[in-house]
């Protein structure tokens, strides 16, 4: 399996503090050791930084860690590969255009069966059924839409409907963000906190380290993160109920809805306490 | 304008001691200030570093100058804006998915009256004439071919029909790669160098550098390197004729077509030497 972690924001925010947590976990203080990736969305332009390495000992992981980039939207991603090679191709997440925005996607779970007819207009580089289901999800929005963008609320009762066709079938946590929005499926486990007003000192899990977020804001900041395990130890952490799918805008959960639960919740479950 | 780096190899092979002298340009040696943009095809993959400040002072310049990454294809741009804001939407090179294959895109040039009818398939997200080329070049491919990628010689001359069609409205120097082959169309300046067995010293423009390339290579490698300007002062740069279309494969420059050269040649010769 997989880590995720994601921010959305109200106004350009870095992620080095959750980065440097995160980015531990791949391969040092956890097992996502096959490779790494984030995705920062700048105006409408994507920055993606991707790596077949541990992001653990990744040199471009230290320049992230230690290079403020202020964006509204983020999507990273830490692998141990259940399918498909490591290679770079192979890394989440994976980059499309749509109606002329980029679209960024990241998976962790496993849906072997899931194998659609693909038209042509998104097909996948690498061989991971993670990429697949990407472009099974822009083609379906494409065919549903055609060429004009849906409202927000439009787009996300869409997103609902095509989660849930594949809920059913594996494990299916994913972040998925245009620039605007960040949509989060728990399917079997997903995490998030809003940091707002009044701001607090923050403590990581998996390093040493404190940030006293009062500092560095301004009252009006609003700033979601989500994660498949917490960053931190000493914030207010809210579980995502499995079988659920969240719109994130401007740093708050504006929207849910409930999906199919995955089937193989209960052995996640089981591995997770037995491992 | 800007100015354009391209390489393709034989055997995967790292760009640090060009990507040198390049990125001096940006801001140091040269006027191309406005943000710079380098993709690595590794295997089917791509790794794309993007920047909207100088490339003389970005650390993911100086991370990319320190870190080899092995490639067969490498394109690399520095901008000075003529046409879009300075912003990482309109930072090249380019990138967009076709048949499966990344393809990675640059520009030097100008080619303002050029305003397509874009299909929807490929729509730009920043606003330069470059990445509107860009989706153009990948939807006519599309269309022509449908859902099967050509040989590499029928793409070479569907290529060279579509270049020719824009070459004489303007500025038109680029490269563009799917992984396995780069193009480079010289429209008014765009130099060459293979370096292949036996391999000498060379030696930067840009700053005081040399490399014995004897040391890192093997007898059977070879590599193309492709410069809007001769990144060394000791090799044998070949200038290419303005109006030639070229595929470079493998290392080698394997087919070479005429096409229109540009209306605006003459004056870009002005232009550098009364500058």
């Amino acid at each position: 399996m997989c880590e995720l972690l994601g921010m959305n924001c109200n106004v350009p925010t870095d992620i080095c503090f959750s980065f440097t947590g995160f980015q531990k976990r791949g391969g040092e203080t956890s097992i996502h050791a096959d490779g790494w990736g984030i995705a920062f969305f700048e105006g409408k332009g994507v920055r993606l930084f991707l790596d077949p390495k541990p992001s653990a000992q990744s040199p471009i992981a230290e320049l992230v860690r230690n290079y403020p980039i202020q964006s509204l939207n983020v999507i990273a991603h830490i692998r141990k590969a259940t399918q498909g090679l490591v290679s770079l191709e192979n890394t989440h997440p994976f980059v499309r255009e749509l109606w002329g925005q980029y679209w960024v996607f990241a998976h962790n779970g496993n849906l072997p069966q899931f194998q659609p007819e693909l038209y042509g207009a998104f097909l996948p580089v690498g061989n991971t059924d993670s990429e697949r289901i990407f472009c099974w999800l822009l083609q379906s929005l494409r065919i549903r839409f055609n060429d004009t963008p849906p409202a927000r609320d439009v787009l996300f009762a869409a997103l609902h409907e095509l989660t849930d066709q594949l809920a059913g079938m594996g494990i299916f946590n994913y972040l998925l963000s245009n620039g605007e929005c960040l949509f989060a499926h728990c399917s079997t486990e997903l995490n998030y906190l809003i940091r707002h007003s009044p701001f607090n000192v923050a403590h990581l899990k998996d390093e040493d380290m404190t940030v006293d977020f009062s500092h560095v804001t301004t009252p009006n900041d609003r700033v979601a993160i989500i994660a498949t395990v917490p960053l931190t130890d000493n914030e207010p952490w809210q579980a995502m109920v499995p079988g659920t799918l969240w719109m994130f805008h401007e740093g708050e959960a504006v929207a849910q809805l409930a999906t199919t639960p995955s089937p193989i919740k209960s052995l996640a479950e089981d591995l997770r306490t037995t491992n």
